[in-house]
């Protein structure tokens, strides 16, 4: 059975100067993944007629299906209409229908309609529109030589609501798509090399239409097997067998067994054994109390978080002694079981992580290398503290630290 | 005189099956911009050997310079070292130096070298090796027809250091670089289409090698104007008068001459004004705090939170009132006033943001519906409240209520 193949364009200089990074494509990727469809190219140009019109060309030789995305805007930098509409043929007449949900859309906010917005309502007339109920430039679905082209506006919210709503659908009802499965292990401790030679045996026994990649993640190592097939039940019971031979080999670093962020890990657990937590931040300042509340019905078992980046905060709210942090440093051992101490009853929840570390690029010593995260874990009589070195820059150790920190409390809570 | 173009090749199936977000080629282009690149064209394709010399191929015909990230780690889904090889012509041989600090790394981190881990330290005679400082795998430099391709890393932390130290100045030393100069204005308050309307004037008046873009960015608008020219005086010149135009056309809805995060302007005005800062954070979560925690030094002017998730912690931590939120419930004008008002306390700071919000998809009403917000900003018997509606999803009303935020503290600080 042949592979559905798609290739996603994306226009704007913005992307090629990084003032944009391009998480579009993402996304894309994967809803298409999960309908079936192999995304085997992404390319990104600037706004630029004839390097638009060259990856139209390019991809339409390689893929069945061009995405495309940006460049639909009301403004003068926008060339992306023009010159589908030279590419497809056609001349750019009204379509009611938009311009109508662009109206009302403008009375709503009470705004004056300008020329240049009207002018959104404007498509190529061989063009079938795909209405956007989220903004004003619509979806546009082209046929040539026997390729499908669809061009969406590059706003991610406009962009996901015209691909669920109109995209997807239209293309399953196109194609007899084969089935793609992935199932990810997520693992923790052990390196890819070291994983690798333990699953060696495994890994070369796979049939070839699995394959297995090592995705390193943030002091997390993901194991994807991913399988290609016309048969649904029979792929999806062999890829079984394949992940539980994985998951047997892997058992003792096995974190997930699904690809999920571990903020959504955390919560399933704290879910399923009905306790609450909380956070008590310094070096990260927040973005572990943030990465747990980005899970939609997280308030069922996250009440809050004290980010005590000063040390007088750490004092006032968390009850860090002056002693402490005077005798250890902030970022040492018993300040950061003082905080967890602390941020247990101030926030009145079952187990906390608390974190004290430092990120970079200034601050470190030589006994405290920049890197140097302590983290607790743990509930009320029952803390358990570690040391982690990360070698990172700034960002990148705020990260490490924010994933460390739910894994740890994550080990805690299964012991 | 001629630009110098690049394309940037990043190899990885993860990345095409939306598993990773590239943030890579954001950073390259934005490095590459810098210097005087101009990156004309980014593909993304899967660990196959047909695609990535396809890549190779035609990107070698458009532009001067092809850099190539992933596809270089020590498991078996990595192909690209072989692919290159032969791309290139030679021998796989050992290079001593990366050997030996593969060796140095394992020691010091106590590891068991792996005969996989030695073949990382295999390269094709064809190369020249750039030093990864950072990790195992090492950066190799070909040239093949007078174009040059270098392969890095995928892990971003690896292929910055490669980029920074070694890739960036041999580029400088190879090509006579033209001046690329980038100056953004970054506005609120006003719709892209009107901001186009008001500057049509002048947009059309400006030079044909200065562009201008307009970038929507999370309720601000940046304007980018980009200008390529052989001499460097002259540009910065005219690029001055362009811009010093375009702000005095737009000084009513600034908010800042450069592309800065929202979180790095904020923290400018508070260590230019000597003054202390905090948040208290409901439907945010945390994330504002994050935001300014993310600037290095921002403990100078920035003390802390109160993640106050649960209406409880509202009460402990910021002594909102129980009959507050029986009367007007957690997202209100009172509630979040209350929370401001707390939080000045109890962090002991001269301002704050709090935020209180329903981020969707659960909790909304018809009064509230998903994207209500209240958010408070000010310092002691000065506390300014608004009601920002937005209309999209968790993640987006969430990143919008972040930037909303910090925004409408600074309109305070400069009141």
């Amino acid at each position: 059975m042949e592979k559905i193949l798609a290739s996603i364009i994306t226009i704007g200089d913005e992307l090629l100067i990084g003032q944009t990074v391009d998480t579009n494509s993402a996304w894309m990727g994967q809803k298409l993944n999960d309908a079936g469809v192999w995304v085997q190219r992404r390319v990104a140009v600037g706004d630029d007629k004839e390097a638009i019109i060259r990856a139209l060309d390019e991809e339409a030789r390689l893929s069945h299906i061009i995405l495309i995305t940006g460049g639909l805007g009301p403004t003068a930098d926008d060339i992306t209409k023009p010159v589908l509409c030279g590419y497809f043929g056609g001349k750019l007449v009204q379509d009611e229908p938009t311009l109508t949900r662009l109206m009302a859309l403008f009375e709503a906010r009470k705004l004056p309609v300008l020329e240049r917005n009207v002018a959104q309502a404007l498509v190529p007339d061989t063009a079938t529109v795909l209405p956007n109920m989220r903004g004003t430039a619509p979806g546009m679905w082209f046929e040539k030589d026997g390729k499908i082209f669809v061009s969406m506006p590059g706003v991610p919210f406009e962009m996901k609501g015209l691909m669920e709503a109109e995209v997807i659908p239209r293309l399953q009802s196109r194609f007899t798509m084969p089935t793609l499965l992935h199932h990810t292990l997520i693992t923790t401790g052990m390196g890819e090399s070291f994983v690798a030679e333990r699953i060696k045996d495994f890994e070369n026994a796979l049939p070839g239409h699995i394959k297995l990649a090592y995705l390193p993640s943030y002091g997390l190592l993901k194991l994807r097997l991913t399988s290609v097939s016309p048969e649904k039940t029979s792929a999806a019971a062999e890829m079984k067998t394949a992940f539980d031979a994985l998951r047997s080999q892997l058992a003792d670093i096995a974190v997930a067994e699904e690809d999920l962020p571990m903020g959504v890990i955390l919560g399933k657990i704290l879910l399923e054994k009905g306790l609450t937590a909380g956070t008590a931040e310094s070096c990260t300042g927040g973005k572990i109390a943030g990465q747990i509340t980005s899970v939609a019905g997280s308030s069922r078992y996250f009440k809050g978080s004290v980010v005590s980046y000063a040390n007088e905060t750490k004092m006032n709210l968390l009850g860090v002694k002056a002693t402490t942090l005077e005798q250890y440093g902030a970022v040492s051992e018993q300040t950061v079981r003082e905080m967890a101490e602390g941020a247990l009853k101030a926030l009145n929840v079952d187990c906390v992580m608390a974190v004290s570390g430092i990120m970079g690029p200034d601050g470190g010593s030589e006994e405290k290398p920049v890197g140097t995260v302590w983290i607790a874990a743990g509930g009320k009589d029952n803390i358990r503290t570690t040391l982690h070195r990360f070698r990172y820059d700034r960002a990148r150790n705020t990260d490490m630290t924010v994933v460390a920190a739910m894994n740890e409390l994550r080990k805690w809570l299964e012991l």
